[in-house]
């Protein structure tokens, strides 16, 4: 005995996605199952139009429908500072901030940890993207974890070749972040870095 | 600054399904984004052909393609006891466990905690299902939490009068489970339930 074989179809291929485990996939399919017919047609369409309609930048590789991307076309930057960022959704975050210069996005291969697959890595686009430029400086904010480490490294080979400063994001105490429930590790970066009162 | 609009909107849908919080959303609709083209539309066609061939049994409520399904098609099985679960998942899980009778499945509700909801629970369809049949007991193996309780008192009634026999299923240890894990409400029904060896 086993559910209709279009269900099983259906949990086969969402158990396949990240984070979602067999049981999460079979009360996620059920409850596809029960959605308003048209609310279940437009989530199959989003996920073939994202597909179609979004590519990375060919300049700076963040995820855009038109090429180049809004940042790209935007002239009222300071064209002296590059971040180079793992995701399109760090951008958001550090656009929040107020930063307002040039982003690189890597695009981060998922297969890092698993292979090697710093090949996939495209240290071939960033170094034409730094040769078009003016680039000063360039502020690696990648995530502090070992990804973040093999990525960094692989690429100030690259920057530092053209001679531009390489600099990353400070380490230290989350604003709001209680000392006590802080890792020893981000405690002893946070020391390292004091700074004079 | 936001991300692109297919994007977005890909995310929004992802963060309606249950227990899929706006990151998991996102991290599904990077990975999806990234996944081979055929293996998106497989996923895209997949939800579109659960909801298109995937019908309750017109009897017993089970989800099938075929209707009548293949249980209520299967007349090698004791026809005097039926067994009430909330979901078609449950009755291959009861099935594993050797059971070879009748099944009525509720489809429940989702919104049964929510608002009533009571009112979309089919009793006319049980009632029909009861008066086709030559039951004799009815055992109610509906989760044991303050929806399957409701739902069992508002079902016992119907079934109470047609003067057929309701059990439930046993409370007690799960087999190999730890006594010091298990719950004070658990525990008691064990003890209330104890045979003699």
């Amino acid at each position: 005995m086993r559910l209709a074989r279009p269900l099983e179809n259906l949990i086969d291929h969402l158990a396949k996605l990240p984070s979602i485990g067999p049981k999460t996939a079979q009360r996620l399919a059920l409850y596809i199952l029960r959605l308003p017919a048209e609310e279940a047609r437009q989530l199959a369409r989003a996920i073939v139009e994202v597909q179609q309609k979004i590519k990375p930048c060919s300049q700076c590789g963040f995820l855009t429908e038109f090429d180049p991307c809004v940042i790209c076309q935007d002239h009222d930057r300071d064209n002296q500072i590059l971040c180079i960022v793992e995701e399109s959704s760090n951008v958001i975050a550090i656009e929040k901030s107020g930063f307002r210069g040039r982003y690189f996005v890597l695009n981060k291969p998922s297969s890092l940890l698993e292979g090697s697959g710093l090949e996939e890595l495209d240290g071939q686009a960033l170094e034409t993207y730094l040769s078009g430029g003016e680039f000063k400086e360039v502020i690696m904010a990648l995530n502090p974890d070992i990804d973040g480490e093999i990525m960094a490294r692989y690429l100030a080979a690259i920057i530092q070749a053209k001679g531009i400063k390489i600099t990353r994001l400070a380490h230290g105490l989350p604003v709001g972040g209680d000392i006590e429930f802080t890792d020893e590790i981000t405690l002893r970066r946070a020391i390292e870095g004091r700074r004079e009162l």
